[in-house]
């Protein structure tokens, strides 16, 4: 065993295989950008083939490959499992899997594990029967969690080769020119799946709806693509949108949202052109709300705003309150509609979204973000991945990234969930570093991290109750109780990447 | 010396170091993409340094290196200029120059080569008092001119590694989001500059409009920039324009141009969704005026047009006879005006415009291109780069890419210019072979390439008068006279890459 930065004990043989986590910055240094093998295609060559499995057949994909999706359908896709049922039936083993996400839709994949169809996972998260799965301990390699950022510079360094990626598109041309604004199942940003499309050797374009050469505007161009395949449908537009425009009327939520609108209206950062990321989430979306209300009460307008996009940032933007978004991922379907229209809603991929091995991420330039939890614990350290029994439930994201890089990061959660604190000694998994978060807001009132003296005494007089960390700990405990500890077995069934691919925690088997 | 595939003697040494010219596809293999070394920028680092000089020494620039530019403000150009004053002012000497092309503005350039500045120099072209200079011998190593997707081609796969690239941007955020549509000088597309911004270990931008963040639309990103330095001014809009937008009263390019919209109006590609290039140049722009004129009688629309844009293009855009306009190069203000303004105009880089090495270039696509010529030979084969007294003052450009990739190439010329015969026995260089010509245009007539049995047969009744490629060179000389040999040295000042990188000619010294 090692211990990392953040007091968590990393088994050996995984210390030596990634390293450990030693800071915010500690591993971010030059190196040679990764590329891939181009097989070029020359003029009359054709690109689209019948069926996935031909797909699969000219990519020549075999035994021991590494390949990709994206989660841009979130829990709409049909991506993913089409393909791997595919693989399955040919007969093809031991292929590891490097999806930007996992989705409760991506059930079937237990089976692919089982029958050793898929033997090794790269993901920002497991959500569901699959996390439960995991941590049930069906795998014999550990699970690789890894954040947007981390992701996208896992790629770019070459820690992850992507043999071939199977991409699905909203709308294709024949030539492979893709983009998540028009077709059937519209998804708006492709971001994570334009960093697969540049650095896979091959790339699988997957549409629904076929259209005219050239397809505009072009998220993924045809210079990344080898093969453009048409099938019936590639996700489900309802799916797409699952559980993610919700605005909350749950009053704990609802003041939450204003204490955190108000730390973000009350700090420095707030003046003309600041910039801001609220996320989804019920009451992530009631912050952007609240938001909008001091700002037309203050008249200030924000340069951009950032990251997962959903209809209230896209309001903002029309209301003139935003200058500019900024889009990685969006979350409903008026925010793809707005992606398509709007020139000043704008695509990035998730490199230039989040990398801290880019020359430079968006999230460095941004003010502030709200962000959520499912843990924190009195060194203000942050678990979105397990649950309360330590089972894998949730998902990286952009959420060690994003708290990192901005100036001002917020950390919002209610004290319990029913019978389960939420502020702890020592949370489960460690994923986003105490280090770099700033402020965490709970309906009760905030905690500013120590570290953060000139918030401190910035926010002295502001207008809400404030609390050290250790004092939300023990109010929640007073509520339900200090939990039971959680009966780990020995298996590591995931490894915890921090954004520059050092280990920041294991999960164990439950 | 080696003979290649179009009866060149190459000379043993440059045969062994590119290659010889084998046919248009025979070099066309797998292969491992070239990547850069990236410097991770973090979290508060600043971009925005106070002069050239100072990028310069960021960069840590060294004698030997390679640096590059663009050639979009064409004779506007002040970013090469003054670079490379400040590089001999600070007494780093063998320097490689890799600009996409050079013009007559870049004079400046005779001395820094004299001075031991600059000692290799890879380019589209040369004009001028440059060219002339490097025919006069003044370098000791070959100018290596480089086709467009020749370029971008050499670029990728690592035959030319650029150290720093130094690129103009009208328009850039203090973190490298930079664009050719909004600022003082615009230029409209920076598809060149994307190439080097991609493939560079370092990039500095140079602008004279610095905007606030997040600068958009993003033709270079901020994942591709390392420095950003403000100058008074980078270019001169006269200059970006000079030359390329006089429409022709000539009578005899009238007749050319009618000539060639005929053909193309008249051949089996010509129909609903067509698409074409018909670049710059008088006889090029009023080709484009007399397609329209037949396309508005047929009421047949194209998909798209493609190339260097010239506002003939972006009118018949405007008025619905072109749906989309894709964009490597913009030749006047009203075209980098409209990729601003108009969705249906897009920018590409010119690796998706034209590089062989790409997973298809939108070339590949492209039914038909009017394209020019020096000199047209009894093979057809093309001269763009040497004048009849074998000095260089042409470019590659886009040539041999495009009459290559697209299903049928018209190359226009006059009989003769002056007391020039332009069609002649043998090119004094050859920049396309004459396989991927298919109709030559002169102003008595047309010649088909005999390889293309079924344009000859299709175009049997046309009204166009028609001979042989012998014939038209036989009628040049006719007029003129024999033009005399050229007394060339024996000396290599440019060696000619075919857009695969292998050696279709050399220049040698006047």
């Amino acid at each position: 065993m090692v211990m990392n930065k953040v007091g968590r004990d990393i088994p050996k043989e995984y210390a030596d295989q990634f390293g450990i986590y030693e800071g915010e910055l500690a591993h971010i240094s030059d190196y040679q950008e990764a590329s891939r093998v181009i097989k070029p295609v020359k003029p009359r060559d054709e690109k689209l083939v019948g069926s996935i499995r031909e797909a699969i057949e000219k990519t020549g994909l075999q035994d021991g490959m590494t390949i990709s999706f994206h989660h841009h359908f979130r829990e709409g896709d049909f991506v993913m499992n089409m393909v791997l049922d595919e693989i399955a039936k040919m007969g093809i083993k031991n292929i590891s899997i490097a999806p930007s996400s996992i989705a409760n839709v991506h059930e079937p994949l237990i089976d692919h594990i089982k029958n050793g169809v898929v033997t090794n996972i790269t993901s920002s998260g497991l959500r569901d029967k699959v996390g439960a799965a995991i941590s049930a301990g069906i795998m014999e390699n550990p699970v690789v969690i890894r954040s947007h950022g981390g992701r996208a510079r896992a790629i770019a360094a070459g820690d992850v080769h992507i043999d071939v990626a199977f991409l699905g598109a909203p709308s294709s041309d024949a030539y492979g020119n893709a983009n998540g604004t028009k077709g059937k199942a519209t998804c708006g940003s492709l971001g994570y799946a334009m960093i697969d499309a540049k650095y896979a050797d091959q790339v699988v374009i997957i549409t629904d709806t076929l259209v005219p050469y050239p397809n505009t505007p072009i998220s993924i161009p045809q210079t990344d693509v080898d093969y453009v395949v048409v099938v019936d449908a590639i996700g489900d537009p309802a799916g797409i949108a699952k559980g993610a425009t919700r605005f909350t009327k749950n009053p704990k939520e609802l003041i939450i949202a204003e204490y955190a609108s108000k730390v973000i209206t009350n700090s420095p950062y707030y003046k003309e052109g600041f910039s801001f990321q609220t996320g989804t989430g019920g009451a992530a979306l009631a912050v952007t709300r609240f938001m909008r209300e001091q700002m037309l009460k203050d008249n200030i307008k924000a340069r951009f705003a950032l990251g997962g996009i959903t209809n209230a940032m896209v309001e903002l933007l029309q209301e003139g309150l935003v200058e500019k978004i900024i889009d990685v991922q969006d979350f409903d379907h008026p925010s793809a509609v707005s992606l398509g229209e709007n020139a000043n809603h704008y695509e990035i991929d998730a490199n230039m979204y989040a990398s801290p091995f880019s020359k430079g991420a968006v999230i460095n330039q941004l003010d502030t973000a709200i962000l959520s939890a499912l843990e924190v614990d009195t060194d203000f350290n942050v678990n979105v991945i397990t649950g309360s029994d330590g089972v894998i439930r949730g998902a990286s994201g952009g959420h060690s990234d994003t708290s990192m890089a901005c100036k001002m990061s917020l950390v919002i959660s209610p004290l319990v969930r029913g019978r389960i604190p939420t502020f702890v000694e020592h949370v489960n998994t460690v994923v986003t570093p105490g280090n770099s978060v700033d402020v965490v807001v709970t309906e009760i009132g905030v905690a500013i991290n120590p570290l953060r003296q000139d918030l401190i005494e910035h926010f002295k007089n502001i207008d809400i109750p404030q609390f050290t960390i250790k004092e939300l700990q023990e109010k929640a405990y007073g509520i339900v109780g200090t939990p039971d500890a959680i009966q780990y077995g020995d298996k590591v069934v995931a490894v915890i990447e921090y954004r520059d691919g050092s280990l920041i925690d294991v999960v164990r088997n439950v």
